[in-house]
Parts: C-alpha cells; sequence; structure tokens
C-alpha cells in the first residue's frame, strides 16, 4: 500500500517554498501527497496581486487557488484549501474539527507543517497549533479510544524563512537533488515572486552544502531542511 | 560492506544496560559492533567485589574485563578497555588521541555513548565530552584537511538513569523485541547486580509501551531509547 | 487545623496512577483532599468499556463516576466531576470561574494537576492552563484585591506518562512506601485496565531506585514524582 | 520627524513603575509618548481602594483614570485606557482590532509591554500576548499586504516584578539618572501606594550599580532593564 | 545529632552577602555551619585595599582572613580558605581531592554555593563546578563504591549579584527575619565596602516582598533567595 | 579618540568570512579594528593547501599569513596570528595571559567572536571559551581591582556556518551594503575557496532580506548577522 503525506500550509504557496522537494520526493517514491491550505493568504501574501487595480478579494483566491493547484500537481499533490482567511488566521472549534477528519480520513503516515513560533508571521505558529492539536485528537494518542483513530503519524516542520527567529533546529536534512527540477517548476508559477525563486533556490544549495559537511555525502545538490518533532520508532538504528 | 558500530561506555558494564539490545540489533542486521570502554568502573561501580576480603585492586578490573567480555561476546560484539581510572575519569590528550584513533580506524557509521549530564555519576559527562571531541577530530568536520579523516559518523545518546536529571529527550525508540534473549543473557553475566537487571528488564518493557503509544507499532514489546544529537541526512521521508 | 490538598486531573482515572500515592499519605498525616475531575474521560480514555454492545456514554461517565469515587475514598478523598466533556477537553470562561470558586472555597494548601505539555495527550495541557489561570485568579497574586481571594497555594505537576517527551523534570520525589498498599487498592478499582497498574507499580519502585541514590535513604521501597513549579518560602534550609 | 513610543499596559499604573524613566527619556529627546492601558487594574491591583466604605467599582476607574493621566503628563505622555476589564484581562477579536488599529494609527518606533510569562500576575501574559499580536498584524510582517501596514515597530519587554520567575533577562539597561526626578514625581501621584514607591526606586539604583559593572559608565545613578526580543538593524556596530 | 552546612565560597567575602542570613539561621536551629573560601579574593575583589601605599599580596590575603573570620564567628560559622588565587581561581586535581575530602569528612546535609555561569565573574563559575564535581566524588552517586563515602547531600545554589544574567532561578526563599541583625553586623566587618552593605540590604528586603507574595506570609521582612539544583527527597508534600 | 574593535578568529581565515563587512564599516567610520587568529588552521581548515605535493606545515602557515594579512589590509584591519596550533586548538594558562594582555592593551571598545557550540567544529568552541574568559580577566568585572584593567567591552558573536546547530541565535543584523565592495575584495584573497565566496555572498544578501523585513529599512541589500550575548547599557531607547 502507498505511504501517505498530509502538508498543511497556513497559505496557499507556503508548501512550494518550503517543502516543495519533500513533496516530489515522496510521490516519487510511490506516496501519496495531501496538500491542505487553511487559507490562501489573500491579504497578507498577495500584496502582487493587490496592486492590480479593481482587484477583489475573491478574484485574489481564485488566482491563488489556480496557482497553487498548479504548484501541487507539478510536484504530485493535490491541493485543497479550508478558506478560513488570514492576517489574522484563526481556526475554530469547528475548523479543528474539518482538520481531524481530514487526518482521520487520510491516515497519513507523515505531516509536515509550520514550526511553532515565528515573530514576523501572525498565522504560521495558529497552523502549528491546529494541526498539532488535530493530529492528537486524530490518533487518540495511541490510547484504545470511544471514536474512530488512525495510527499516530509522524510530524515535521518545514524550515521558516528566519529559522533562528522561529525556535527551528533542523534535525532532518532531506536531499532533494532527484526532483530538484520540479521543485523550480513549481515555484515557476508564482510568476510574481521571483525574489522568493531565487532565495529558496539558493537556500537549497546552502542546505545542501550543509548535508554534505553533516554526513559526508559528496552527490548532494540541493536539500531541504525539517524539524522532527516526536520520537522516531525504528527496528535498526 | 557491513555496517560499523562503536560503543564508548564510560564504565565497563554500561553498554550492557543502556545498549545491549542496540548492540545485538546491529550484529543481527550484518553489522559489527565494537565496544571500548574507557575505564573498567573499578572504583565507582564495583562495590559488590570490594566486599570481598583482600580484594586487590588489579583482581577487581580482570573481574570487570571477563565479564564485559562475555557480555559483548553473548551480544556479538569485541570488548576493549583504555583503563584510564574511574571516580574520577580524566581524559587527557593522549587519551583523546587514543580515542580519536580508535575513530578513525573503525570509521563506524554511528557511535553510542553517554549522556551530555549526569549530576549522580561524574564519570558519564566526562565520556560523553571526550567522545563528542574525538568524532569531531576524527571526521574533520566534512571540510578538507591536512590529515587522515573518516566520513562523518552518526551520533546517538543512550538513555542514563534517571534520564530527566540528565536533559535526555529520547528522540529515537528502538524495537528489540526479537533480540531481548541476548540482552537478558548479556545482563545475567553480571551476576551481582541482579538488582539493575530487573531494572532495566522493566525499563524495556516501558519504553515499548512509550513506543507503541508514539507510533501504534503493536508487536514491540521491548525497546530501548536514545537521543540523537546531530542532524539526519535522509533521501526520502 | 488541617491542611488542606486539591487535585485537578483532566480525566476521571489520572489522579490515580499519578498522585494516588500522594494523596493518601496527605490524608495518613492529617490531611483533607479533594479531587476535581475536569470530564469524565468518556471519549479517549474509556476504550475497553465501549467495547461493550450498546454501551452508551451515559453509562460510561457512570461507571467512570462510581470507579473514581471509589478509589477516591480509599485513598481518603473526595471526588467530583465537572463534566466539561474531553478529546477534546475545552475550559470556557464559565469553567474557569468554577474551577476559580472550588480553590477559593477550598483554600487548599497545595494543588497538584497535569504537567504543561503532552504531544500525546491533547486535554492534559488544558488542564494545566485552566488550573495555572484559577490559581492566579483566586490567589489574587498576593497582592491586596477587590475580590475574595485566598493564600496562595504551591503548585506541583505529576509525572505524565512519558515524562521527557512532556518536558516533566521532577525535582520532589515523595516516599509512598508507608501507603503502597493503599494505592495498590486504589489502582485495583480499575480493573479493564491492569497493564497500567502493572505499569505504575514498577514506575513507584524504579522512582524509589532514584530517591534512594539521590538522598540516600534505604529506606525508600516506592516513590512518586512531582515537579514543583513555584518556589518554595521556607523558614529554615 | 520626531520619534514615537507606544507603551501598552496591562494595568493602569503598570507603566510607571516599570518604564517611567523610559517614557520621560524618550520625551526628553523630542520624542512622543502614548501610553495605552488595557485595563484599570480596577479588581486586582486596587485593594487600597476598595478599603473605604461603599466603593463603586466606577469611582474606582474614575481615581485610577486620574492618576494615571497625571502620572502620565509628569513623565510627558498621553494616557488612555481601553477599559477591558482585569483579573482576568481578556482581549477578545475586537479588541485585538482596536490595538491593532492603535499601533497602525500611531506607527511607533517602539512598543513597550509586559513579559511574556508571569506565575503571579494573571494579566500581564495576556497583554503581552494581544501586543505580540497586534504588533504582527499591524507590520504586516515587512511583506507586501492587501492592507495598510506600517514600518515594523522595535519590541521591548519592561521589567516585572519577579524577574526570574518570569523568565525575563534584561538585555537592554537604560540610564535614567537625567529624568530620575520625573519619575519620581509621577511614582508619587500613587499616594496609596508609597511601598512600591520606595521598591522601584531601590531597584532603579540596583540596576545602575549592574549598568556600571557592564559597562563601566560611572556616572549612572538609576537606570531601567529592559529585555530586546526581536533584532536590532543597525548600520554601525 | 546536629545538622551540617558546608558553604563553599570562590573568595573570601562571598558567603556574607549571600548566604549570611542562610549560615545564621542554621546555626540558630542547632546546625553546625562552615565556611571554606577557595580564595582569599586578593586579587579582583580587594580593591580598595590596594589603594594603600605599599600595600602587598600577603597582608592583603591575612586582612581578608582576619575579616572573614570575624564575619563567620558572628553568624556562628568556622572560616577556613584554601588560598587557590584568584583572578583567575583554577581548581587542579589536588585541590579537587582537598574539596573531595572535606566534604567526605564535614558529611553535610547541605551545601551551598555560587550559580553555574557568571558573565561577570571569571571565578564563580569555576567553584561551582569545583563543588560540584567534588560532591558527585565524595558522594559515590548513591552507589555501593570501593572507597569512602557519604550521604548525598542537598546542594543549593546562592544569588549571584546580577541573577538573571547568570541563569539563576531561585526556588527556595529563606526568611532571615529572626537572624537580620546578624547578617547586619556581619556585613558591617567589610567595613570598606559600604556601598555592598546597602545593596544586599535593600535586596533581601525585595526578596521578602517577593516571597510575601509567593506564599502570603505576612510576616517576612527580609529574605535570601536560593536555587536549588538537585531534586528534594520528601515524606510529606 | 578613535573607538576599538578587536575580532579574536579560532583560524586565519574565521574572520573574513563571519566578519568581513562589520571589519570594514567599523573602519569606515573612523574605527581601529585588530584581528588575532588563534591558529593558522594549517591542519583542518587547509586541505587544498595540502593537495600540493611536497607541501611542509611551515609553509602553509606562510602562505595563511599572507593571504590573512592581505585580507585583513583590504578590510582596514590589522592582522596577527597567536600560532597555537588547531584541530585540535588549545588555549593554555600562558596563551590565555597572552589573550588577556591584548585586550588589555587594546582597550576595544567591542569583541567579535565565534559562537558558543558547534558540533561540526572542535576548535570554534575553544576559541569562546579562552575570548569569554580573557575578557573577564582584563575588564576585572567592572570591580575595583589589584591589576590594571579596561573599561568592559561589548561582546558579540559572529555567524557559523550551520547557524541552527550552534544555538546562534541573530539579535543584531548590520547593514554592510556600503562596504560591500570591500568584503568581496578580502574574500577573493582566499583563491582556493570560491565556494565560500559565493556561499557568504548568497547569505549576506539572505540577511539583508531577512533585515528588510525586520525594520523595513528597503535599501540593505547586504548585511551580516550577529548575537550580541551581554546587556547593552545606553542612554535612550
Amino acid at each position: 500500500m502507498s505511504r501517505s503525506l498530509l502538508v498543511i500550509s497556513a497559505h496557499a504557496a507556503d508548501f512550494v517554498w518550503r517543502a516543495g522537494g519533500a513533496i516530489a520526493t515522496f510521490v516519487a517514491a510511490g506516496g501519496v501527497a495531501r496538500v491542505v491550505a487553511l487559507s490562501y493568504g489573500e491579504r497578507g501574501e498577495s500584496g502582487e496581486l493587490w496592486k492590480e487595480p479593481g482587484q477583489t478579494e475573491e478574484r485574489v483566491k481564485q488566482i491563488r487557488h489556480r496557482e497553487a493547484s498548479e504548484a501541487a500537481a507539478l510536484l504530485g499533490a493535490r491541493f485543497e484549501c479550508l478558506d478560513l482567511g488570514d492576517y489574522p488566521l484563526e481556526v475554530d472549534k469547528a475548523a479543528l474539527e474539518r482538520l481531524t477528519a481530514i487526518i482521520v480520513e487520510t491516515a497519513p503516515d507523515l505531516i509536515l507543517t509550520h514550526a511553532q513560533q515565528d515573530p514576523f508571521n501572525p498565522d504560521h505558529p495558529v497552523a502549528y497549533a491546529a494541526t498539532e492539536r488535530a493530529r492528537q485528537l486524530a490518533s487518540g494518542s495511541g490510547v484504545a479510544s470511544a471514536f474512530r483513530t488512525v495510527r499516530p503519524p509522524e510530524l515535521l516542520l518545514f524550515e521558516p524563512h528566519q529559522p533562528e527567529l522561529c525556535g527551528f533546529v533542523p534535525n532532518v536534512f532531506l536531499d532533494i537533488t532527484p526532483v530538484w527540477e520540479k521543485k523550480q517548476q513549481a515555484m515557476a508559477v508564482f510568476a510574481s515572486q521571483s525574489y522568493l525563486r531565487q532565495y529558496y533556490s539558493e537556500r537549497a544549495a546552502h542546505r545542501a552544502n550543509h548535508a554534505r559537511r553533516i554526513a559526508g555525502y559528496k552527490d548532494i545538490e540541493r536539500a531541504e531542511a525539517f524539524q522532527r518533532v516526536l520520537p522516531q520508532v525504528v527496528r535498526s538504528l
């Protein structure tokens, strides 16, 4: 049976910059990937789109939906958005239940989401907290429960824009060299944000440099960094 | 080529209680395991032996050497001791160079040693610090060097006796169910310490309980806990 | 005047496994103990009961109430439940006011509750946060106030199931050897959870082993671990 | 153009004890200072006023408003209060929006508020969290946004009453010697709290002693301590 | 049998400012107190004495010895100095053995020493590290050993001059009101350091204010703060 | 009088990659900069040079000395090396005294050095510890002393190669746009390490991106990140 990956993203485009390589790698290995954005980032991260005269929120969301779906498709994933609003993103009880239901329905082996803190983004920590809570509710903490639960998934956090200020300490470096072209194509979808394309391309090269130094694998040219927050349970070291 | 494991232990018996399952698992998977004790623990951890009238330090060391070698053999590993003395253990420049040379010569894929702190054991943090420094000197930090180096090994810490007081946070649980009998036999070698045998048997069951809750693998009956301190570099999540 | 203990528990049975010995010791010394459960744990921690065909939530709560009351009585405490629901437990403004009123009414010398974090239990941190907030509101921070307040109680956290993953660092070990039989009887009430009885019996022996090593009191055979989170104010060291 | 300071205070008098010197210094240097209290502290910090027979909440608030306005005026600042209630202070969505609007309207260079934790004050952490969130919403995280934003202000925390218990680590000591008399006058407004006047006078001398030791400036006689929580961006070291 | 207190101080006068009240309280309760200074602080903390023309190191040490002995006597303790030199203080192997022997010989119930860090004092952390190591060697970690050991003593750290910068978080406040006069007399011995007398008098009042707020004991007028670093083992909560 | 900067570097080239912009900025503002390398990095960081047949340690040091001096000159600083050896770097008592004497002689306003930890470089933490200790000995902790001391300098840490793994949290971003060309020239001196030139050029652009987001200064194109570890003492906020 194929392995299952669930990416929970505060805004529509986050998953591309931060986990595009991980998604493509997962899919290339036969896995199934699903991206759930909590909002379109229509207010806080669509400044370029709002420069167009007569722009409307509805249209911004449509554009973001189209772009994110296309980028997800290039990476091999399915995209959907809960459209909860951004700046501020708020996850109320009903939204938490939807998220929990998504985890139960998907039964992912692995969940990727944002880091716990971010002093320069009010929505990312909200996404983290909602994901963390939904994960626990969906898995019933490994204890027999009165409700339907899934096997507890792994949880990894993706790299925030200013890692040290977010308390992010990477403990997993993923080699994305084989899927690098796919990630570039997905990033290229967001035409108006070319500077982020360059930033995250260089970042992938830096993380590869780190990975080479840590482990000595000389063939890694691009990498993504993650922070695993739950213990691994393994059969061998 | 077989994978290589190096266990660095402050005293002669530490590796059995804390990593006996990991060693046996590693060897069962075709790997080669080498245990290096920095001391025999002849002063601080051989109280039972000193109850015998006319006991001498030399004889205590011989007994400890025989027991540790036997336990290591049962687990499938080779045992040696640098005999640096204990309570206090001190690792001077020459000893650090020997340890570095051992790492270069062994070229381990994985090193296991003690946690960084221990308010109730003066030697364990010394073993950690020496291992950590030797590891860096042996691997040249992944940078081209003037001296012979090895590919940077992984580093995991084994569970101390009072984990929370040692700043130990396990992030790897190893299923040792298949090799549990071997670990029991190795523990049985230390005849005079039957209470530790019971303690670590129960501990293995508790860590298995934790592992089952974390990951949902219902077949885990015995486990050992470790703390990985360096990032993993992986090809897939 | 007798001293007063208030135990605030997320679910109906938590107080037995984690603080049964502390309650019995407190009562044996002439104190009065009151247990307030925020929920019955009817969804997340009553899986065994739900295996019975035709089971209903109301009946599960009744069984849990009876069991918890009986266990509390065996320990010498009075049990009540706010019945706020579990998985997820939520403490709204009215519930917070009830909890605050309970603290003011009880005027406890000591409050026991859950640890601040728990990656495998969504309700325990909620219980902590509510207790911590109610404690502050009830005691007015030691400043003259417009409302009735009590002398600030001590606050200790009880041991979570996976201590290191919950940021739990024990700084108080309580000798429960004299009341061990009582705790065993209280645990035996929860007939369907015999594995927890064994787990927490062994844990009590381990914590006793730790306590003996820390302080050298050789007569301690069973202990419970706690984390004190507020400073102690003492008349002598 | 003059620099702008915004002080966000949980209760009406906090800003005087904790940041009176900073406000006076800022104004003395040509800046403009605005103090926003979230509540009057009418319940939790007006105990003295409630000793008067027949006292009413409305009257307490009026007295607190008059005192705080007078103290602010002595320091050169303008005072206002959102009157959200205290013990417990709660900042709902509408209040958060008001606070965000105040930041956008003020466009401060610098915001001062409470520390993140306080085990002996339930309202101070609420003030911190609301300020931190409003600051992010108001500044749009330095990213182009669909809504009006301001240049990201600096954020400093002022000294809590029990610094170590609040996780407060001062990294900025401000010399308030030149404005010390003004701070004394402002503190004197709160006639009924003479013990706090003495406490914070001595504290200012202690912080000056620290500052002299840290930097060797022998002329500092009174100082206030702050914790900067965001990076500084500078043109020279 | 009387309880025994051992105070280990980096320089000759530290114990008076930081633990004078604790010593006098301990002695007043029938205990025996011994102060061991590692150095006289002849270089780094005797600046006033060196202002005298023709001053010599030998004479500075004599004056410091006389003053410290007198202050200790006023508090009821015996004073001695290992005279290891200061700025920098270094504790070599022989000195560590002397310190270990002192702990074995004294068999203290309680040890008081400096905090682990101090960015403005190079000797205090050295005193901490030596004390911590000697404590472990002297008590054999609660395990049967080949050498003579003592029951593991408690360990508390006294308040450094700039607590927050030293990572000091007080978790024990000791009421020293009953012995305050004695501490004042002991402080008065150090005639040339009148500003420290004032500083630590005010500090004692502040810590009393904190203690009153924490625990509501209204009769505490002077207090000293300590940080307990090892778990307490208790018979009741 | 001009301000004075002292940079203490574990190996000969570290100061260029990590603080080249800071040095040039400091000098451009009229300050005087002095770089002290503790070693030439002849073993651990000169791998390229050792590829030349018949290479000798002496010659490697000469080349490193020439390159580092040239790079320092381009930045406006004076370079010297204590030649203590690397991999491992060790700072004994005599070396610590030399370093202390250099600080006293230089009386710097500001010291820059490495971060406290580095799991992939055994020498950087040694440089930190030696610098930190020498700084304290040279400044006498702001207390009157028997020996010549200097006004306590500021201390900032420069960015390590893998910041998060070294516990590095930047709290100062320096705009180096005006001196960027100078830093590029200095980096170009190290001809054989062109990949580091690219790495640190991109890193400077990323840190500028961060700085723009943090503070909104849109003209910053290149920046260096630092961690200030001691409090600032200021006259205005």
